[in-house]
């Protein structure tokens, strides 16, 4: 049987030691450090770095090698960087991200911004940085994970996502509209980390395809289970308020269909993305397990 | 006799067209496309993709080529990105930028935010594009280039920079802290922009490092200039406000030497960088005007 718990613990330890070790050059005294430091460390579910890990795995290249490894810390800067300025006054003014004081709060308004920025940034520099220690990949195919990356952060992907998010503050949206708001927010970069894992490790472009529809479905599984967990979660397990949805008359999948349909879709969307692993063989069990957990996970 | 004024235009139409084709791809009715567009297009010097075709040129490469002009394109969306955010309420606060009103007066503060977030993304994504696109240039270039420019950008280069002059708003800089801080807001990216128009145009080492200097003096040579005209010049010309440096007390060249001696040091930065071009051709001589027009220069 395969143990998720230690899986996830083994990944997100590597992960986070290549986070510390990307941010670690002579500037302890940097203010700008401290910042994206602070954001960055903060714990988190490091989903997409893990994801990206485990594709790679289940292609049959190595997850833990420094390739994957790159990718994934890139992918964790740059959802780090999103969580930092969606946390800002102008944005969703939230004082607590991960247990902790957000970016903003602990530093103040325009570290918060430059540090969002300079995680953004790193994470090109990263990508091109471990492209260029080859590790066996060609170029071209690290340029097209840099490429794929960008088009799926930038403003045809997670940014026009934050864009209707905001918009829905105002105007509420339908199902239809709430889907194509969370498969850009959230949707688009997770599968970026599947889609990327797979390439480095040295999937087939069918292998990329299935991945990538397995991400699309746990991806928004992901946001339904988000929602759910806004309504009936434990803050004190979650590490930021529950209910805030609903006191700010977000559109949620809750409110649109009720808590017991809601289950029921998240279940489903699960069970689609289990399907489309149909033609893996064992090196996809951390994916599988990924896709069930998002289902029970309290946090 | 070269002419400037000539060579300027042409360059700049090649690099408008560019950036308006980058930002046209079906989304007129983006919100956050018009916004990106509102301070993409809007005017502006474009100082950093004129140096990097002009290096290309330099170095016997095509300065209008393709390649050239994409990482032209992307350093004026990092450029305009670091304005957007430079002009928010938490840092500058400004209202006019470009003689039009800044992005955050035009849209609101979140999109400006994510304007600024989106044109960094969008300048990395183009960078890749037209590295997977070839025009003759190995990938493994291609990849030092996009390193180079994340790296000059980042936490070691322009935002670090920034956070300084912040930092000096309540604590006054020294003239070597001030040359440190301008080296780095926005001297990387100028080295950055020439650097890369050198490596794209099939530059040597030698030649890389020649440019490098050339840019080094320049890019300080335009910050004590832009440090004058913030005292004498005439804000119709320039399309921003004048005298802003003195009523916020900020560090500058003028401050700490006087006008007298600012002149000479920037006539003496000029020569330094018309030195390093010594061993080039007429080739460089678009490089070479630029730096007597930084002198002369009225916005």
């Amino acid at each position: 049987m395969f143990d998720l718990q230690a899986y996830l613990t083994d990944r997100r330890e590597e992960i986070d030691r290549a986070l510390d070790r990307a941010l670690d050059r002579g500037t302890e005294d940097s203010r700008i450090v401290a910042a994206m430091r602070h954001s960055l460390m903060g714990g988190g579910k490091r989903l997409r770095p893990v994801l990206c890990m485990a594709a790679a795995g289940a292609v049959g290249g190595n997850a833990s090698g420094k390739t994957a490894r790159a990718a994934a810390c890139a992918l964790e800067m740059i959802h780090t960087y999103s969580l930092i300025h969606d946390d800002l006054p102008a944005m969703d003014d939230d004082d607590l991200r991960r247990g902790k004081p957000t970016c903003h709060r602990a530093f103040d308004e325009a570290t918060a911004v430059l540090a969002g920025d300079a995680l953004l940034t790193l994470a090109f520099e990263s990508l091109a940085a471990a492209a260029m220690d080859g590790s066996g990949i060609s170029p071209d195919r690290w340029l097209r994970v840099i490429r794929e990356i960008a088009a799926a952060a930038g403003h045809h992907g997670m940014i026009e996502g934050q864009m209707r998010d905001i918009a829905a503050e105002t105007t509420p949206l339908d199902r239809e509209a709430l889907e194509a708001m969370h498969s850009l927010k959230t949707g688009a970069l997770i599968r970026a980390s599947v889609r990327a894992g797979a390439m480095l490790g040295g999937g087939t472009e069918t292998e990329i395809d299935a991945l990538d529809r397995y991400a699309a479905q746990i991806g928004l599984a992901f946001q339904v289970t988000d929602d759910i967990l806004n309504v009936e979660g434990d803050p004190a397990v979650m590490g930021k308020a529950a209910g805030t949805d609903a006191s700010r008359n977000k559109s949620t999948y809750p409110g649109l269909m009720g808590l017991t349909a809601s289950r029921s879709f998240a279940r489903k969307l699960v069970e689609n993305a289990l399907q489309a692993l149909d033609a893996f063989n064992a090196a996809s069990d951390p994916l599988r397990a990924i896709a069930r957990y998002i289902l029970d996970r309290k946090r």
